[in-house]
This record gives C-alpha cells, sequence and structure tokens, in this order.
C-alpha cells in the first residue's frame, strides 16, 4: 500500500523528465500512460499531474479536519505544471481510464489556477468542481460483497490535470487502419495536419509504448509538436497484422511479442468476407454465428435449387429447416447457410466450417413453406429469389444485398504464423476429406490429418447407392457386389487425399454415422431405392422401419457398426491398403495412416477390431515398402474416458472427439440443445455454450482422467484433440495446459490454432 | 500343498468314525462330503475312501518307478472298506464332483478287491481301469493359460471307492419338494420306500449339513438305513423358502443363516405366475425376459383392443412394435406385454415392472400388420385372437395356453424377509405414483418411495389433455386455465399417495419426460388435439414440429423443461403443498415430503429451482405444522457425477438415475441397444447387459465419486440410488459396498432388495 502521499504526482512536469516510483508507475492507466511515456522519452508534453481516488479522498478529509500535510504535497505537486518564472497556466481536468467507459467525465478546460493553498484542495472551486466530477463519473463504489481486487482497483483510479498549452490543437492517427503502415496518417473524414518532422520521433515513441494505433492530439508550436492527449482506436484485423510485423521489422518487437500480441479471434476477419466496418443495416433477425464470414445472394430453399442457382453463376443462400448428408451438393452450390435447427456442431455449421462458407443456425423465428417457395424470418415475409445478406460471425440476418469486404491474404499473415510456429510445440492438424479442403488446410500450416470423416467419403449419388444396397439389400450376392464397388471408389479417394498430404499423417476414423443418415429419407428417395435395390416398396419400408432409432446420437453407430458389420469394417480396410499402395507407387515418401475407430466404450472392442485389421492389413506388402500404419480410437463416451488405461494398451493413439464427449458428459444433444440454452444463457446458468468451449471442469476433467490413465500404461502414446473446440481460442487455451501431442480443427481454423497453442506455450 | 500320501483316505471308514485332517475335509465336494458328514454323525454309512488326481497319478508314477511308498498308503486306506474278520467286499467307484457335469461317467459297480498290492495301482484290473475311466471323465487338462486356481482345481478331484452293501437299495427325498416339509418322501413317480425309524436321524443330518433338498440312495437291512449317495436336487424356490423356515425353527439354522443361504433370484417366482415345472412345449422365439412371471391370452395388437378383450372378461397379451405413454389404459388391461423394439429400460419393461406384469422385449424376429390384424414371430403367422404364452423371466415365446402355476405366498416370505431385515442398514424404498402400486410395495416391506415419477400422473386422457393445452397453446389466458386445472389434478392424487404412505418418505421427482412424449402423435390425435385448443392444424403441426427432437434421450427434458417453463414448475410445486396439506388434514402423522430435481449438470441449476421451489413453499403453513420438505437432485448424467461436490452444498439429498446414466457413460440409447447388445454379448464384448446389471468399472466409479465428493462437501447429505439397477442382484451386491442409504426399485423388487441387501450388509 502506498501513502496517499506518494498518490500525487508530476507525469510531466513542466521542467525535466518525470520521475515516478515503481508503485507511482504501476497507477499509470489509459492516456496518463501515453502521456508518462513520451514525457520520459524526453519529447514534448503538455504538463500533466496526476491524483488518485485515494490520495484525492484523504486530502478532502485532512481539509475538513484543518490539517495541512498532504495539502503541500499536492500544492507542490500542482506546481510542477508551472514554467519556472511563468505565472500559473489556466488548468484542463481529465479522466483516464484503461479502457474507454462510457459515460465519463469529457475533460474540463479552462480552469483558472487555484490562487492558494486552501483553494487548491476545495471542491467548491473550479479545479477542486471538475476533479470531483471526474471521480464521480467513474460509477458508484462497488457493493458490499466486492472483491478486494474491485476495491483496489477503484482505489486507484486516477484523475489528470494538465496545464492548458498554446499553440495550434492538431488530431492525427499514429498508423494506417487499413494497411497499418506507420504514420501520420488523417484522422477520418480530415485532412493530413501538418507536422513539424519532430513529430516522426512522437508517433515512434507511442507506437513502440502502446503496440496498438493511437488517436493523438498535440499542440504545434514551431517545430515543437506537444502531446496533449491520446487514445488507442480499434482498427481491423488486417492493419493489426501488417503493423505489428512492421513492428519486428524495426526491431522494437521480437517476433515472440508480435505473435503474443496478435489477437488469434481476430484472425477469422482475416480469412473470410465479412461485412464492411461502415455498413448502417440493422439485422433483422440473429440466430447463431455457427461459421464465420458474410455473404449475400438469392434464397433459395432446397439443394437442388441451390444447384440450379449456381449453374446460372448466381450466389444463392440456403435457407432450410436443417441439413443432412443427402443436400452435399447443393450445399457445395450453395454461398451460405440459414438453418431454423441445430448449432455449433450441427450438420451444417461443420460442412459450412469446412467449406469456410458463413452460417447461420438455431434461427427460432423461421418458419419455411418450401413448396410454395415462401419463408418467413420474424415478421418479414421472403420468396425464392429474394436477396439475403448472413453474418456468420455474428448470426446476422439482414435484407438485401449488403457490400462485403474480400479477404486480402498478404505475406504478413505467413510471416506471423511462421513466428508463433517457433514457440509452439503443439502439432496442428486439420479434419478434412476432401482434397480441396486438405489444401486449403495445408495452405495454411496445416501438419497432417487429424480426422478423416470416412462416411463424408459417401456424400455422393453413386456411393450413397452402393452403400445403401449394402445396408438394404437382402441377397448375398448383392452385398458382395456393393462391397466391391465401394472399395474401389474409396480406394482412388485415399489414394488421391494420401498423395495430397504427402508423408504427413492421415488419420481415417471408421464409419460413424448414425445409420439411418445413410438411407433415404423422402416417399421418393424410398421409392427409388427400392427401384435400384429390386425391394419391393412394403419390404424396403419394413427394413427401414426396423432401422429407424429414436435417439440416433446414442445408436447403432461407430465401432458398433463394424462390430456388428464386419464387412463394412473388411471393406474399409481393403479400400485403405488399396489407396496407400496407389500412392506410395506415385511417390517417393512413405504415407503415414493412421486408423481410428471411434466411439468405442471398452478395451475389448477395441482389440477386436484391431485384430479383425491387423488380419486383413498384415500381409499388406505396401507396409513393407515404407508406408507406416498406427491404430487408435476416439476418446468420445465418458466410459472411454474412465478405461483410456485399459484401452491404451491396444493402441498407439487415442484423438478426443470432444463434441460426442460433450454431448454425453451434459446428455445434451447438439441438434436439440437449441430450444434451451439460450434461456441457459439468459439465466446466466451455463457461462459458455459447452459446444463452442471446452467445460473445463466436467469434460475437461474426464480428458484429464483419461490422458493420465493412457499415458500411465503406454508412455508411447500419442494423444490428439479431434472435436470442434480444437479450433476455439478459449478452449485451444485449456488444451494447450494438456499433455497432449495435437489438436485437429477445420482448416478455416489452423491458423487460430497456430497462433493459440504459440501463445500458450510462450506463456507457460 | 498336501503330500500325495494324505490325499487318500477313508471317509467313512468300515469301523469307527472318520478323522480327517482339515486340508482333507477342503478335499471333499459332492457326494463325498455327504456321505462324510452322516458317517462322522456316528450314522450308518456303505464304507467309502476317497482318492486325488494328484495321488492317483503319484501312485502310478511310483508304479513305474517301482518303488512302493505310496502304494503302502493306498493299500492301508483300501483295507479300511474292509469289515474286520470279514473278507474284502466287492468295490464300486464314482466320481464325486462339486456340481453335475454332463458325461461323468457312471458309477462302477461288482468290481473285484484287488487281491495284492501290485494289483491295487494297476490300471489294467477293474478297480485301476474305473479309477481312470472316472478321472478321465472329468475332462481334458486345461489349456496353457489356464490359471493357477484351475489348475488346482484339477488336481484336487477325487474318485470314491466304495464298498458294496448288502440289503434293500432305496431312494427317497430329504423333503418335500412342493411344501418344503421335511421328509422322507417320495421320489418322482415313485411309492415311498418303507424305511426304518433310524432313516428319521439321517435325513435330519443331512438335510442341517447340506440345507437343501438331498436326493438319497440308502440300503435297508433290518432297522439300519445305510447312506451310499446323496446329491442335492433343484426344486422351487417356494419349497426351500418353506424349508429355510423349518431348519430355523428347528434351530438347525440361526435365521442370519437362513437368509445368507437364500437365493435371491429366486423370489420372483414366489411373486409371480410362471410355467409349471413340467411342461413340454418348446419357445417359438425368444426375445428379452425384461418383468418376470409368465402369462397368457389372446393375441391384440393394440392398447384399444386390449382395453375391450378386458372388458369381456377375457386375457390377452398385447404385442406391439413398442409402447408409449398414451397407451397406458390399454397396458393396464393387458396381462402380458410383447414388444418388437427395447430392452430392460423401455416403457413396456417400465411398466411391466411397476404392475408385476410379464414382458418379453427386444423381440426381433416380430413383424406386425396391425391393419390387418396379423403378426409374424419368426416363421410363425398369428392373427387376432389366437393364444399366445409368454414368460417374461427367460424372454420365451410360446404357441397357446400353456398351463400355469399361480403364486401362492405363505408366512414364511415374510418371516423370512423379516429376519433379513435385522441384518440390513441400507433403506429399501420403491418407485410408485399410484396408489396401487404404493400398497404393492408396502406389502412388500418398501420403507418409503424413493422416486414419483410426477409425469407418469398425466398419462390419462383429461390430464393429458391439460397438459398439451399448456405447452401448445399460445393464449396466456388458455395457459393459465390449464395450469390451474392440473394443481387441481395433481393436488388430489399426491393427497392419496401421502396418505398411503403415511410418514414414511415420499420422493417426487419433478417432470422429466422429453417433452414430445406428451404430444399428439397419430394424425387422428393431432386432429382431436388441434380442435381441442382451438388451434387451426397448420399451426398444430408447425408447432409440433419445431417441438420435434432428433435425440430426445438428451433433449429439452428434466430441469431443462422447468427452466424454460417456470409455470411447469410452480405448477407442480403448488399441487405438491396442497395435496401435503389435504393429507395431513386426514392424520395425524406428519407427510415427509421430498423433492428431486432431475437431469441436471450443474450447481447452479440446482440452485436456481430450489431458489424458485422455497419462494412458493417458503410461507405454506403446512410445513410449521410439522410436515417436512427435504430437496435434493437426481444425479444421472456424468457431469453431474463430477460436479456433485457443487452440487450437494445446494441439497439435502442425492439419488442416482442409474439408467440414464449408463446411458450417457456408455453412449448408448436403451431403446436402441438391442440392435447391437446382442452381437456385443455373442462376441464377448460386454459381460453383462449394464441396462440390466450395473457396470461397476465405468458408471460404478463415477457413482463413487460422486458419492465422496458430495459426502466431502456434505456430511449430512442422504445418498439414494432409485435406476432399474437398484432391484438386480448383481448391482444390488455392488451398491451394499457404497457408502449409501437407500436404494429404490419397483414393487415386485423389494423383497429382491432387502434380501440382497441383508446378505451383502452381513458378508461385510
Amino acid at each position: 500500500m502506498v501513502a496517499p502521499s506518494q498518490q500525487m504526482f508530476a507525469i510531466a512536469p513542466a521542467q525535466g523528465k518525470p520521475s515516478l516510483s515503481r508503485a507511482q508507475l504501476r497507477l499509470l492507466v489509459g492516456k496518463a500512460r501515453w502521456l508518462h511515456v513520451v514525457a520520459d522519452a524526453g519529447l514534448a508534453v503538455a504538463p500533466t499531474i496526476a491524483i488518485t481516488r485515494t490520495a484525492w479522498d484523504a486530502l478532502q478529509a485532512e481539509r475538513r479536519a484543518g490539517t495541512d500535510t498532504l495539502r503541500k504535497v499536492w500544492v507542490t505537486t500542482l506546481f510542477k505544471l508551472v514554467t519556472p518564472g511563468k505565472k500559473p497556466p489556466e488548468l484542463v481536468v481529465r479522466t483516464s481510464a484503461p479502457r474507454h467507459i462510457a459515460g465519463l467525465e469529457p475533460a474540463r478546460t479552462g480552469l483558472a489556477a487555484p490562487s492558494n493553498e486552501l483553494e487548491a484542495v476545495d471542491p467548491q472551486r473550479a479545479m477542486g468542481k471538475a476533479i470531483n466530477a471526474a471521480f464521480a463519473s467513474y460509477g458508484p463504489a462497488p457493493a458490499g460483497w466486492a472483491s478486494e481486487a474491485e476495491r483496489e482497483a477503484r482505489d486507484n483510479q486516477i484523475v489528470i490535470v494538465q496545464a492548458t498549452v498554446s499553440g495550434r490543437i492538431e488530431h492525427f492517427l499514429s498508423r494506417n487502419t487499413t494497411t497499418g503502415r506507420i504514420g501520420p496518417v488523417a484522422p477520418p473524414g480530415e485532412p493530413l495536419p501538418k507536422l513539424p518532422p519532430s513529430a516522426a520521433k512522437l508517433i515512434e515513441t507511442i507506437d513502440a509504448a502502446s503496440g496498438q494505433h493511437m488517436a493523438c492530439v498535440v499542440s504545434i508550436e514551431g517545430d515543437v509538436a506537444r502531446l496533449v492527449s491520446a487514445r488507442p482506436v480499434q482498427v481491423s484485423a488486417g492493419a493489426q497484422l501488417e503493423a505489428a510485423v512492421e513492428r519486428v521489422d524495426a526491431r522494437v518487437w521480437m517476433p515472440a511479442e508480435a505473435v503474443r500480441r496478435f489477437n488469434p479471434a481476430q484472425l477469422s476477419q482475416l480469412l473470410h468476407p465479412r461485412l464492411t466496418d461502415d455498413h448502417k443495416a440493422t439485422a433483422i433477425a440473429t440466430g447463431l454465428g455457427v461459421s464465420p464470414g458474410a455473404a449475400s445472394g438469392e434464397i433459395v430453399f432446397t439443394p437442388d435449387d441451390a444447384a440450379r442457382c449456381r449453374a446460372r453463376g448466381r450466389h444463392c443462400i440456403l435457407v432450410v429447416m436443417e441439413t443432412g448428408p443427402g443436400d452435399i451438393e447443393g450445399m457445395k452450390a450453395a454461398t451460405g447457410f440459414v438453418t431454423a435447427r441445430g448449432g455449433m456442431t450441427s450438420h451444417a455449421a461443420v460442412v459450412a466450417r469446412i467449406t469456410g462458407k458463413p452460417c447461420v443456425a438455431g434461427l427460432r423465428t423461421l418458419q419455411i413453406d418450401a413448396e410454395n417457395g415462401v419463408c418467413k424470418i420474424g415478421d418479414k415475409v421472403f420468396t425464392n429469389g429474394q436477396r439475403l445478406t448472413i453474418d456468420g460471425s455474428e448470426g446476422a440476418i439482414y435484407e438485401g444485398a449488403l457490400p462485403l469486404s474480400r479477404p486480402h491474404i498478404g505475406g504478413a499473415l505467413s510471416r506471423l504464423l511462421d513466428w508463433a510456429d517457433d514457440t509452439r510445440t503443439i502439432s496442428v492438424r486439420t479434419n478434412a476429406e476432401t482434397i480441396e479442403a486438405a489444401r486449403t488446410a495445408l495452405s495454411f500450416g496445416a501438419e497432417g490429418i487429424g480426422l478423416a470423416r470416412s462416411e463424408h467419403m459417401f456424400f455422393s449419388g453413386e456411393r450413397m447407392r452402393a452403400l445403401r444396397r449394402l445396408i438394404l439389400s437382402e441377397s448375398e450376392q448383392d452385398r458382395a457386389t456393393a462391397l466391391e464397388g465401394l472399395v474401389d471408389y474409396q480406394a482412388a479417394d485415399y489414394a488421391a487425399l494420401f498423395q495430397t498430404m504427402q508423408n504427413k499423417p492421415v488419420n481415417v476414423r471408421l464409419f460413424d454415422p448414425p445409420l439411418h443418415e445413410f438411407l433415404p429419407r423422402s416417399e421418393d428417395d424410398i421409392e427409388d431405392t427400392a427401384e435400384a435395390l429390386g425391394l419391393s416398396l412394403k419390404a424396403l419400408k419394413a427394413r427401414l422401419q426396423r432401422l429407424d432409432e429414436v435417439n440416433p446420437m446414442l445408436g447403432h453407430r461407430g465401432v458398433r457398426l463394424v462390430i456388428t458389420y464386419p464387412e463394412i469394417l473388411a471393406m474399409q480396410v481393403r479400400a485403405l491398403v488399396a489407396g496407400v499402395e496407389a500412392a506410395m507407387d506415385n511417390q517417393d515418401m512413405p504415407v503415414n495412416l493412421e486408423i481410428m475407430v471411434p466411439f468405442v466404450t471398452s478395451a475389448r472392442e477395441v482389440a477386436w477390431v484391431k485384430s479383425r485389421i491387423m488380419d486383413i492389413v498384415g500381409n499388406a506388402p505396401v507396409f513393407q515398402r515404407g508406408a507406416n500404419l498406427a491404430f487408435g480410437t476416439m476418446i468420445e463416451l465418458p466410459r472411454a474416458c474412465l478405461r483410456a488405461g485399459d484401452i491404451a494398451k491396444e493402441v498407439d493413439f487415442i484423438s478426443f472427439g470432444t463434441n460426442d464427449l460433450t454431448q454425453t458428459t451434459y446428455g445434451i444433444s447438439r441438434d436439440d440443445a437449441p430450444a434451451f440454452l439460450a434461456t441457459y444463457h439468459r439465466r446466466g446458468l451455463y457461462d459458455v455454450d459447452p459446444f463452442v468451449t471446452i467445460d473445463q471442469r466436467g469434460v475437461g476433467e474426464l480428458i484429464r482422467i483419461a490422458i493420465e490413465r493412457g499415458r500411465a500404461v503406454n508412455p508411447h502414446l500419442k494423444v490428439g484433440i479431434c472435436g470442434e473446440h480444437a479450433g476455439e481460442t478459449n478452449s485451444l487455451r485449456f488444451f494447450s495446459g494438456l499433455d497432449i501431442d495435437y489438436v485437429s480443427c477445420s482448416p478455416y481454423r489452423v491458423p487460430v490454432a497456430r497462433m493459440v497453442l504459440a501463445q500458450s506455450d510462450d506463456a507457460s
């Protein structure tokens, strides 16, 4: 605790440099800090002193008690505003808060200097009145239950008193808000003021000290630019990025400093189109922003319409209740998606993030009458072809086509990310199964594939039909034919994927869809399938009814599917081996394949699948020629976490599927959560959406337990995280504190993961 | 390790009493044990000696080596079969296994006694050959990976050699197989043999030692009944029960011994009708036996037909794909249920156990065409009205009406259960919400209600309509009216339930259905509801579509429902308070109400609901007049287990819902599990169905963690278990080792819980 007498001091004395104790330096926040930095560098600054609330209150108590110890210190401090031999200047009283707060008292200017000691502490006189008003504007004292830190912050609030300076007052910015290049730069809508050459040094000093774009106020008198006030301004991520790289080039920052200072949440601005900063439109509705970026286009209500629209070279927004695997082709054609149902991990959201398209999900006010080509968003009615703009970062929907700013990624981003890699120890992989996604991820620096969802490879007409034949046909011969066809399709897909990734690890997860996602749903589709399979409509419907599940998320999926249909496992493994062979024929580097079993609950399931895989792979010559194979499992159920010790004995790696682990740990279906999660947030029951930010105290504990138990029995165990959380800033910070080897996220989130993990590793 | 020379000895020497070492006594299994017991009591037994495999093998090795140390011991032992002064008798060689094994060598009789020492060990001679054959019939040596215990068991296998006795050979049973009363009793289909009075002592001795119904073979010579052989026989649970009580009355057993010895799995035989032991029918199909007992009746395919059938005074079996809450009335009318879908915790199974009706679920070979009144079970076609018999213990289905034996519960059962209560420390409550179920449970000794599922109280026409109005209506006024009506209905139900239970604790769980279970499903039902609510069909369907859930088990239910619809919480609490008031007006004893919040994931949800409940209950005068209120939560999600420390600060009790905890820990929907669990069992991947027997190493660990964390912060915390596992033998044994206060199971399982917990407490 610093004595009140130490809590009034000159930040920038009229004469000489400031000389503050360490404790006093700690009290400098807001503009006081920037004024001090510049004065300390020996540059011209309007004479300025500061006083804390504690000191001011103590001065007032003393005044009421009629003593004068502190008053003498205060008067001495006030005299630091006076140039020796000159008469006391008029004064300005300003607040100086660490960040902008609405309702702060504006600067009171032109105040008469106190004419005697008593006047210097008199709250009825101009200066004292202004100081009181400034302190009051910081807001009322915290409630009785406030923390010690809150009380201390209030006691330490400061007000500054400045000498009014002569000369021409000018405003400018320290850096360009678009390019980030160092200024001086004209403030928005104003001409660049004429500044003396000495201003350059001022800008350099304040830029180096703040590491931010600053708005400065100076008074110009001849060659001298005297700093009066300064505050940081919000600028685009691009401008911040360029500025950061320039500071490194100018040796103001070390590269690690540039990495540490960059806010990774802003990366998505750099990687996606977005609404221009100056748009004036008001959102007509807000859902969940589940895939960042903005898009505008014509409204379409079906994937087929999206494909048609795209074929005519037009952008479209697909507006639907929800999407499913059968909609993939149409989704690829759309520029963005809006769904009435679902959240961060719904089908639409996942596809959107993989493909880098904006998506607003869980738009509860959306009603659709697709047959008549009409939808209602809140009270507004839209028809097919009308234009909509969506912001998938904010979850906002706008009427009409708003102007968008396109991303422009220069060399600065890759330089920053490369610096990030220098302090990063956890690898970053991507979740991808298409060549496009893999290439995008590689361009963003992905170090491998951490999750290739093999079932996504079936989301096209022909393959889907073959798979349905496998599942639905009752003839042994038919099934065998379907299997052979699937092996060929898959082998070619895998070969291409392996070649794209060269010798980087490629983790392929065995089939993990709820089975019925592959089955026909609409009446038309069912009829077509019956015909294709040579089944009666009745027989097919009976079969479909038997496959229907009450809770597909907890149903016949993952490892359960390959245990009940071992031929599906065999097909997948044979396709993988053939894919590795084909890739190795075309490249010199060895393929590094990892096979991952999903949705296990016990070591026995893992061992069962492993032994069957090894039966098939065992004598594949390609693994004698240098290709590598690792076997592991996804840990995505609470029981798998608890039994990780047993499981780890059977595997080379485990990878946490945090989406499903969150669903089961919380007992919340991600698809159904929007119905109540909004209320939960409103009532303050959950701090965060556990599907967006990992729940450290529940799901996180299970992950910790699993890692600990797994590593205890298998020290060579590789550990990864491949759920959606692996691309989210706060979750990544948590993961960086765990003993893991890699994270794997969607391609567009790879840069975020690289940055956050670098920052966290640096801090630890 | 006992020396081989000690492993050949007389169980019943021709002269005098046997004198065995402790180690030798441990080798006595099967009939050797009973022969020894009787001989040891000084009663007449055919002279008998025993030899182990180890000793016999050692004898053979010695023979091959040409030495005679062991042979001398063996000859001495053989001489114990000879009455001094008489010539050696003819011999009998028998196996003597701890339990019946198929393929054991039958007794070899009339073997010539060895005429010299060498002959006594010669495997080519009659006796040696017979001994070799007897040992061989125990089966081949265990495989290389057999455990130490398996090897030891094999080494210790014994063969007995008896002297052939003169006299009349007779068979009889030690007790009556129906009444359990002490015999002698004629063997099935034979007359009672004439036995001398001395046989009574023999029966008493063998009964006291074995504690089982025994089939005995004796030779009668004058007044002497000489025991030749004895083995236990399987009898009905009723006969065992009566015998156990009679042994206590005869002071053969202490009451605790009677409790310890009784197999609780047999209790269900005493409480439900079952197929007669002598039926010869073959099951036409087998599903899961999910509610014990047997029933026969006419096949009906709809709950309405069941009600009609019942109205005509006829028994019927409801055969359906699955059941839901709307089917309750029809289910009450049926005598038993068969469902194609679902498992141990499906709706049908739960209702069946509550109402004590047999149910076979998950009958995968069942196909139904209800419209045409036809079903197919496997290859057999049945029409409406044909007769079926089902066995809900075994899961078996039989064609036609088989004869059933009705349960007859005398005083013996309640005496045994009362003795059980003396050694039991964990309370047994019941899951019940109807007066009938509560009365049944009380008659079985329930000490309170541990789970009243309040949503079950809405499963009747009028209430269901009111609830639908509440959920679906868009008029504030309509909702308020619906709420008032519901309060009245519920208050009356609660008052009756509280009065039935008097001052025993009644734990009412707040509403916990997947919301859509209350909504109309069939087209007719939807039309009726639209009309009743004054909504357009289109508007109602749109509303229903929005309430539809992908995974209802993980959806908008439990505490989530009352958080999003606080008026439903208020309605329930007001009804509870009114119910307590009404009950207290009619009885002197205080009502002990416990309110339980389901499906929580965090302490905040619990605190939020608690504070709203306390707002309503706070000034209810009835709690000043002596009624008690406790507040708690169901722990049924992994996260709730992990956060039990926080949660325990907010509550008086926690109760584990092991069904949902198993579903989420395993990520298995109980409704969908039958599609793959059968394959899992077949492939040996799961030892038990985790919905039947608690999974100790996964779900069990979570329960342990929760109890430990809960008790650490709240030492007064009451802990219960209210999932279906609380009535299952193996699960109860596990629970008895936890630090819990009570279990709560369906009424018909209360006696099982009382018995198992008594046995476990006694053992610990």
